[in-house]
C-alpha cells in the first residue's frame, strides 16, 4: 500500500540538495519564477492537451514532509539539520498560475507558472512534472481518439496495461478528453467518472457452455447488459446471446478478429434475429487509427485500452520546468541552441471573428496587446499559498471540447503535421 | 493524496459484475487456475524481465474492501447485497506461484499462476496485470541499458517523465535490472535503493554567476559532489568547477549537446587541469542505443530518464491473465488462432553443461521430465492465503544478473531478433 506516504518524497534528490546549499548561502529565498512548457510536441502531433492540474493542486496542498520522512533524509545524509528544520515547516506560500485543465498547448506555451522563494518552488519540480507529463500525455492521445470516433462513445479500459495508480489518473485524463466511461472503479470512486463493465472471456469459460454463462449474466445484470460473444464462434455467440436475452439485449462485444468484417456480419445477424436495437461494441488494440478505420462500419461504441494509457506512442508529454526569472531578472540557460526566452510569460490566444484560433502570443515580462477575440490563457490556481477554486472535471471536459472546435480543421487531422497554430514568443524588451 | 484508499478498487468493474453473477449461479467457488503470460515480446526484443512480484504480493496482502468502498459500489449499483457481503469478507485464500522476480521470460512462459475459487481469483486480475505489466516493461528496458553500459554505472533519473507513483516503481524496477542508483527519494525510503542527486541548471541560474553557484554547492556538499557544467559554456564550466573545487572534485555532469565529442573534450580538459580522477557523467535522452554509442568515449557514468521510465518504446509488457483450468478441466478460448494451451503449466529451463540456456519446456497439467542442468522456474509466493517469504530486492537483482549471463550471447544484442531461447509448450496429453 502507498497509504503511509505523503507526496513529499515523490521528488528527485537534487531538489533537496539544492535547498540545502541555497539555505547555506542565503539564496534560498530569492524571488523566483519557474515555468512549465514543452519545447516540442511528440513527432507529428498537432496539439497537446494540458491535463493534471486538478490532481496536482491537491497533491501540492498535501505536500508536507512527515517526521518519518525527515528522519529518513537525515539518516541517509541527504539533508543537514538546517534543511531538516526548513522541511519540517514546509508549506508552499507562493503563487501558481497556468492554463486551464483541458486547454490546448503548443511548443512554448507557458502551461504552468510557479513563483515564490527559490527553495519552496524548486522542491515541487518533480511532482509537478510527473503529474502534468503523465496526465497530458494520456489526454492528448485520448482527444485524438475522441475525434476519430466522430461522436461514438469510447470506454477507457486500459488499467491493466499501466501502473495501478497511473491507471486511475489515465481514466481521469481520458474522461477529460471526452471518453464516455471507464472500467476503473477507483476513478469512479475518487472522481465521479461513470464506470462500466460486464464480463470477460473467463466468465464464459467458467461455465459449462456459453448459453449457461449468458443466462447467468442476464439473470444477475438484466438485459441492459453487454454479452461478450467471441469466446468460441462469434456467429453462434450472437445467436446464443439473443436466444438467452431476447432481441432487446442492450449490446454485444467483440474483442478479437477482423473487427471491420465482424461488425458488418454481426449487424446483419443481429438484425436478422430482430435485435435491431442491440448495440455492437468493439475492443482490442484500438488506437486513433483503428477507430478511424471503423468509421464506416456499424459499430456503436469502442473500448480502448493499451493505446490510451500509454499515450499512443507518446507516453510522456515532454514538459520541462525551468527557472526563468530571479529577483525580477530574466534568466536562461545558454549552452545550447534551445531558443528559450527567459522571464515570466503571459499568453493569449488570438481568434478570427468566426471563433477559429489563429495564433498564440506569449510575451515575456509584459502583457500582450489585447484585441477583440483574444482570450487570456492563464488563471490562478494558488495565490499566496491558498488554493483558488478551479472548474470541475465536467467543466474542464467541456472546455476542451470547445477548444477543439476552435482550432483550424487541419489541426484535428490524425496524420503527422505541424502544430495547429503557431506560438509567437515576444522576448523581454 | 492516495492515502485513504485500499488497493481493492484498482480493479476493472467487470471483475465485480462477474463475481455477482457467479455468486448468484453457484459457480463462484469452482476451483480455477488463472495464468499470466505474454503472447509475444515487444517487436524485436529478445527477452523480457519478470518484475513487480515483490510489490504485487504486498498489495494482495492489503487487498480488502473498506466499508466506504463497498458503500460506493452499492450506491453506484455495481454490486448487490450478496456481493457486498462477500466483498466485505474478502481475503485471498488460494495459491500464487510464479517466476522469481528478475527471471527472464519469453512468449508462453507461465509467469504467474493464481489458483483458488473463481471469484477470489478473478477480482485480482486488474491489479496483478497493472503491477506486472508496468514493472516488467521498465525492468526489460533497463536491463538492455545495463548491458549496453558494459559495467559503467547508470543513474535512474526519470521520475518527472512518468506518473508520480509509477516513478517509484520504475526506480525499483531499474534497480532490479542493475541500475546503480536513483534520483527518486521515495524509492530510497520505501525500498532502500541508493539515491543520488546534486543540482540542476536552475541552481546555477539562481546565483550571480557560475563560480558562485559551484562554490555554494561545494561548501554545502563537499568536493565529493557532481557539478553540472553545461549551463553556459562547457569548457568554461569545467575550468570554473576545478578552480572552485580543486582537482579532486568527484565528478562533472554534461546534460546536453553532442555527448560523444563533449566527453572527449571534457576528459582532455580535466586531465590538463590535473583533475585526472574527476569522473564524467552524461545524461540527456539516454536510451540503450545512445549508451551503446558512447561505449568508446571517456564516460564514467550515465544518467537515464525518459527512456527507462517509458520502457524505451515498449511502455507495457503485454501480459495477459487467462483462465486455463476449471475444476481440473483445461479450458481455452477458441475464437481465434492464438495457439493458447489450457491447463496449469509447469516450466523448466534447460541448460548446456556450460550453463548456457537452450530452451524452456512448459508442460500443461503435468511436470516436465527433469534432466541434469534443468532449473524449475516457479516458486511459491502465496500458499493457502499465506505469504511465503520471498528473496530481497538485492537478491533478485543478483538473480537477473545470473540469468543474463546464462542466455546465448545473441540474446543480449540490442538489434531486433527472435526470443533468445524457444519455449516449447507441451499440451495436455
Amino acid at each position: 500500500m502507498t497509504d503511509e506516504f505523503s507526496p513529499a518524497l515523490l521528488t528527485d534528490q537534487y531538489g533537496l540538495t539544492m535547498v540545502s546549499a541555497a539555505l547555506k548561502d542565503g539564496t534560498a529565498h530569492r524571488r523566483s519564477v519557474f515555468e512549465v512548457f514543452a519545447r516540442r510536441l511528440p513527432t507529428g502531433r498537432r496539439y497537446g492537451v494540458a491535463a493534471g492540474q486538478g490532481r496536482l493542486i491537491e497533491l501540492i496542498r498535501d505536500f508536507r514532509f512527515t517526521e518519518q520522512e525527515i528522519t529518513f533524509l537525515r539518516k541517509a545524509g541527504i539533508v543537514d539539520e538546517t534543511t531538516a528544520a526548513w522541511l519540517a515547516d514546509y508549506r508552499f506560500t507562493g503563487d501558481i498560475d497556468g492554463y486551464a485543465e483541458g486547454e490546448l498547448f503548443f511548443p512554448g506555451s507557458p502551461i504552468l507558472t510557479v513563483s515564490g522563494g527559490f527553495a519552496e518552488c524548486v522542491v515541487l519540480e518533480t511532482l509537478i512534472l510527473s503529474v502534468l507529463n503523465h496526465d497530458s500525455a494520456i489526454a492528448s492521445a485520448a482527444a485524438r481518439m475522441v475525434t476519430a470516433a466522430r461522436g461514438r462513445p469510447i470506454i477507457e479500459m486500459g488499467s491493466r496495461r499501466t501502473h495501478e495508480q497511473a491507471a486511475v489518473a489515465s481514466a481521469r485524463a481520458a474522461y477529460l478528453a471526452g471518453f464516455a466511461t471507464t472500467s476503473n472503479l477507483a476513478a469512479g470512486s475518487r472522481y465521479g467518472i461513470p464506470t462500466t463493465g460486464t464480463s470477460a472471456h473467463a466468465f464464459t469459460l467458467l461455465h459449462d457452455d456459453e448459453p449457461a454463462a449468458f443466462a447467468s449474466q442476464v439473470a444477475a445484470l438484466g438485459k441492459n447488459t453487454t454479452l461478450l460473444v467471441d469466446t468460441y464462434d462469434i456467429a453462434q455467440g450472437i445467436r446464443n446471446a439473443i436466444a438467452v436475452a431476447g432481441p432487446d439485449l442492450r449490446a454485444v462485444r467483440i474483442d478479437s478478429g477482423d473487427l471491420s468484417v465482424l461488425a458488418q456480419h454481426s449487424r446483419e445477424l443481429l438484425d436478422s434475429l430482430g435485435a435491431t436495437e442491440t448495440k455492437i461494441i468493439v475492443s482490442g488494440d484500438m488506437d486513433e487509427y483503428a477507430i478511424a478505420t471503423l468509421a464506416a462500419e456499424p459499430v456503436d461504441m469502442y473500448g480502448a485500452g493499451t493505446a490510451v494509457v500509454t499515450g499512443s506512442g507518446a507516453p510522456t508529454a515532454g514538459l520541462v520546468y525551468k527557472l526563468v526569472e530571479v529577483e525580477g531578472r530574466a534568466v536562461v540557460k545558454r549552452s545550447e541552441n534551445k531558443a528559450t526566452v527567459g522571464g515570466r510569460k503571459t499568453a493569449i490566444r488570438r481568434h478570427k471573428p468566426t471563433g477559429t484560433a489563429t495564433e498564440e502570443i506569449v510575451v515575456s515580462q509584459g502583457v500582450p496587446d489585447h484585441q477583440a477575440n483574444d482570450r487570456l490563457l492563464q488563471r490562478s490556481y494558488v495565490a499566496a499559498g491558498e488554493i483558488v477554486e478551479a472548474p470541475t472535471l465536467a467543466e474542464s471536459r467541456d472546455h476542451l471540447r470547445q477548444c477543439l472546435i476552435s482550432i483550424p480543421w487541419e489541426g484535428l487531422k490524425l496524420s503527422a503535421g505541424d502544430p495547429a497554430i503557431p506560438v509567437t514568443v515576444v522576448p523581454t524588451s
